[in-house]
């Protein structure tokens, strides 16, 4: 298997750079003493996602006359938008498939940056993707399973090494896993005394799991669908779990509430709106089982229904 | 009367640098394609306004000796925070004068930094203040009525220049000044074809008045007080009025429904969490009336009680 490498990564920054938000990392004076707590807020990305590095980093790499011919997709929501937006930028046409359960408000703003949406059933959308692919002619860039994606979704490991280059912890929301595998190899290449943690929750926590077992597992779809963190309902390929199991020290798992109380400590503390995936490392830091130390929290995304963000945020804390 | 200057302004920024989140400019891609806008997340500063900006750099001016016996201020919020954020990292006591009308999570949060919080009846703020420094020998450190104050403040403007040199329009909330006089010296400096105008509610339109009739005007407190914006219910001094005269292009008034709006569109789109005051400037935007052009909007803070922000958000767009 190839992994991929910090050079992959540090090419992957300068080709994203121009269509990325620098983020900063957001200090949480607030949080437990021992752990002092900083946030990368994806959420303040173009697209509202992390996703959106991966995605112009797999657009940059293609060549003008393939990329031409379009980009097929295949995503529960901000993967959609990001590759979206992307071919947008590029002048291409995109067309993204979508699972029925996707929150509308990500369907309609893949819509609204201009792609063609493809709706199917559960667990469906490899397999539809794939035909749209053969009926297009177009590329298929895939939300986590290639290295592209995976070292564009890095550039974050490297601006938190530079950014706090004695960071201790670093805990990374896990889907798919292209965001851990990139945040893994740039932060053990540039921190190695640094350790990098997985987040699940506890209703999707296929990862969890199998690297307890030492191989990749499979939950149903219908099983991993139950948890309130929409973007957290994928489950690794065997070249992001070989990824994870190199470069993560550990997997955490957390429960629904636990997750609803991090998007409201989020909202009125750091003043920042988390879709439930995007508050799922904070949830993690809250069960206070990482070694003490200067800990981040990546906030991956802030895609998140009107109706579902009042609900969490008027419940009691 | 001595006017703050650009070199006043890049000091300060080097005085405040460890302190203070470089905040980037978030692209808000939904806007109007004739006034493409970014931005600026004060909201994300560590106590969730940029009073942080002019706290530090005040503080940071005074002679060891003198800063030691203690600082004291007097604010209807975030500069409470600012200042008793500021002392505490400086290791020295601070006593913050409050009006009775302060939003208490804004009166908890300054108490939390270790400050001895004096609450005190509406209008009665300066004068409470200028008793307690004569009890402690405490050194004062004004809301915005001060050169450092404004320098501070002026750290924005700088950030703004550096990362969208082509800016033609910045948008800035007015209260008691110090903000826009700060942001504005630093734009006119260093992007002299940019507009900069400031942004009031309605109900506490007393800059605007006096703007157009050549001289600083008094509304009763009790008018100012209306408005939701509660960090928009000072009004200028001598010293930021002649400021505001000097660098403003023009004063944009705003209803109570118009702050609310903006609010929702940036939990909803921008992902960010603003006070009704920080969300000023992005009324205004949507108003419409500032020439076409690359145009910032400065969201000033975060501070707004969970009762308050839930009111707001569940109305109809």
């Amino acid at each position: 298997m190839e992994f991929v490498t910090i050079d992959d990564i540090r090419a992957a920054a300068d080709r994203v750079r121009d269509a990325v938000v620098r983020t900063p990392l957001i200090p949480a004076g607030w949080a437990d003493p021992d752990r002092p707590l900083w946030i990368k807020p994806e959420n303040l990305q173009p697209i509202g996602a992390f996703k959106i590095r991966g995605a112009f980093n797999a657009l940059g790499r293609l060549d003008e006359p393939v990329r031409a011919r379009g980009v097929v997709s295949y995503s529960s929501g901000n993967h959609a938008q990001a590759v979206a937006y992307a071919a947008a930028a590029f002048g291409v046409p995109a067309h993204i498939v979508m699972p029925e359960e996707t929150p509308s408000i990500k369907i309609d703003a893949t819509r609204a940056y201009g792609a063609e949406v493809v709706i199917c059933g559960p667990g469906q959308r490899e397999k539809v993707a794939d035909e749209v692919v053969a009926q297009t002619g177009g590329v298929l860039v895939p939300p986590f399973d290639h290295p592209d994606i995976i070292a564009g979704q890095g550039t974050i490991g490297l601006e938190i090494a530079r950014d706090l280059p004695e960071v201790e912890n670093v805990l990374v929301p896990v889907s798919g896993g292209g965001l851990a595998s990139g945040i893994g190899t740039a932060i053990k290449a540039l921190c190695p005394d640094a350790r990098v943690y997985g987040v699940e929750p506890e209703l999707a926590a296929d990862t969890a799991e199998g690297m307890s077992l030492g191989h990749r597992v499979d939950w149903p779809v219908e099983d991993r669908n139950r948890t309130i963190a929409d973007g957290l309902r994928s489950q690794p390929s065997e070249l992001t779990f070989a990824h994870l199991e190199k470069v993560l020290d550990g997997m955490i798992t957390v429960s629904e509430e636990q997750i609803r109380a991090a998007v409201r400590e989020l909202a009125f503390k750091a003043h920042l709106v988390a879709e439930p995936s995007g508050a799922t490392a904070l949830a993690g830091y809250r069960l206070g089982s990482v070694p003490p130390g200067r800990t981040v929290v990546v906030l991956s995304g802030g895609n998140v229904n009107r109706e579902l963000l009042l609900e969490i945020l008027g419940s009691p804390a």
